[in-house]
């Protein structure tokens, strides 16, 4: 990792505190800054500080994920925290390592920012960061900071399948059941609140800038049984398409066991919005949907939205092709 | 990882060879036209299109390394063509992991770019990624694609101990030689002849725009006994100060055992510019500089080129502070 140092190099960081750019304490002391305010994770065998990091994979294969998070694109200073930024950042991570059915174990973060970036908002970030990861025993192992014009941060997670194999999106078989965990639409109600201008309420805006996926909830789905899972990051539409498609099926959802929170329904009735297209197309909440044999007991926290169908359908709601745009992708 | 997908959704790319900009053929169309120009390496169980991609990790530990180049910082596309940046993206990252005594086994990759970005550019970058990792055995196996003002790529490459011990910077003692597998100041060289509008001679021009560290004496020499090692990214004297602040040791280089090839000879003579501090202070060729016994047979390749010393001296030339910059940092 080009650039990374143990941070007690000639070129010492402001510290602490003491505020500051990113120019005025230099790459070395800005690893230094942020590197100093975290432990890594149990089972590093080599922690930052190295050309590479080295970490335990017990299981002998190991899950790797990368998201990269760009300022005014996935994220902005003037609506997240650089905490909050750090948060979602490993959320979308650690999501994707619990959608194939494992522990999350450690991070690497790359860190891009031009030179008159605040310390703290580096510092923020990796402390977001941190406290993410902590809720699931991983942590950061590792990074690489370099000058750039937009502050990008990269992630790529590992995770461990603890023996389990691996669930992917091609799995799903018709007569299978269709089961969510986690919220859906909160994000996708937070951001049409931020998007007007507003900072309230409070549940629905800290969904979109900190998501809090149930990580957990991927390992218990590929112990129950689960045939095939993924997590909702561009509407729970879209990646049901995905996963349909990569199990060449069909998905039919039902509106009806599709709960919508008391709170987003108060937001859309005061933005003249639809909650339920929030529920089906809103990315970003990074709830895990699976497919189960249809005699499973679901695992807690699931709940059946669906049935999986023979593939000439495709992905239909209430028995009926949705009607309106499904969901997120880059340059469209 | 968010949007990533198998490439078979419903925006198809436009395919090889049609042209266009990812605005044209979209996330998705992109990510189909990269992932169908190369296969997963070896090992992999679970390749793109997935959430997250699952590798083999025979040795129950995993090295983990991370990069972030940059357009404009790390690479321009006046200068190098877009498979030279993905080799060089590929190049920095598996560096990183050969100096820790392993070998690489995969790659993740986040990829940045605006919108009127050629798809051409995004295949090319990924074509030369795909070309150096094969010279190790070493492929693609995830990724995300996002939109950036600026383009970036960030790369995570993992590799395989194969039971050895990792190889940190701070194994180091008194009494044991400095050596180091591969070119020093070819690329510092090729930056000069670059910045001054030249393109030629092209062997130092392309050693800075396509780097070919010596991957594989990285394990060759944890294997002979290394008891420490770090990839001259930033420059041999800056490293060896890495190096030597993690091990508490000095070091003092002897430039009669300096090779300064006919080549940097003559490009100095032409800038007239000092062809040893090129060796010394120039970083981006990735050599493997290590330590190793004194009784050891150094592998093939390896060649001394110093002492460790006790700590007090830091790292020194001919027995005297070297004079001057000794190499990169960001922001400074």
């Amino acid at each position: 990792m080009e650039g990374r140092d143990s941070g007690r190099g000639r070129n010492a960081g402001t510290g602490e505190g003491t505020g500051g750019t990113v120019a005025d304490v230099g790459e070395f002391g800005l690893i230094r800054d942020v590197t100093g305010r975290q432990q890594p994770p149990a089972g590093t065998v080599v922690g930052p500080g190295d050309d590479a990091a080295v970490v335990a994979a017990p299981d002998g294969r190991v899950v790797i994920s990368t998201d990269v998070l760009v300022q005014g694109v996935h994220f902005r200073l003037d609506w997240s925290s650089p905490e909050q930024v750090g948060h979602k950042a490993a959320a979308v991570n650690l999501a994707d390592i619990a959608a194939m059915g494992a522990r999350p174990t450690s991070l690497v973060v790359g860190f891009g920012c031009p030179a008159d970036t605040d310390v703290a908002v580096a510092t923020g970030i990796s402390d977001g960061l941190t406290a993410q990861a902590a809720r699931v025993g991983a942590g950061i192992v590792g990074g690489d900071v370099v000058r750039s014009d937009q502050l990008v941060v990269s992630v790529t997670a590992l995770g461990d399948l603890g023996g389990r194999a691996p669930v992917t999106r091609s799995g799903a078989r018709p007569g299978h059941i269709v089961a969510v965990c986690g919220r859906l639409g909160w994000a996708a109600a937070g951001l049409a609140v931020l998007g007007r201008g507003f900072r309230s309420p409070v549940g629905v805006v800290n969904a979109q800038r900190a998501p809090e996926p149930p990580y957990t909830a991927g390992p218990a789905a590929a112990d129950a049984g689960a045939t095939a899972m993924i997590d909702v990051s561009d509407g729970l539409l879209a990646d049901l398409g995905h996963l349909a498609e990569e199990s060449d099926v069909g998905i039919d959802l039902a509106t009806d066991s599709l709960e919508v929170d008391r709170k987003l329904v108060d937001v859309a009735n005061a933005l003249g919005a639809d909650p339920m297209r929030w529920v089906l197309t809103g990315g970003e909440d990074h709830a895990l949907v699976a497919t189960f044999p249809s005699f499973v007991d679901l695992p807690q926290g699931w709940r059946q939205i669906g049935t999986v169908l023979m593939p000439d359908t495709g992905v239909t709601v209430d028995g009926k092709p949705y009607d309106g745009d499904i969901g997120w992708e880059h340059w469209r």
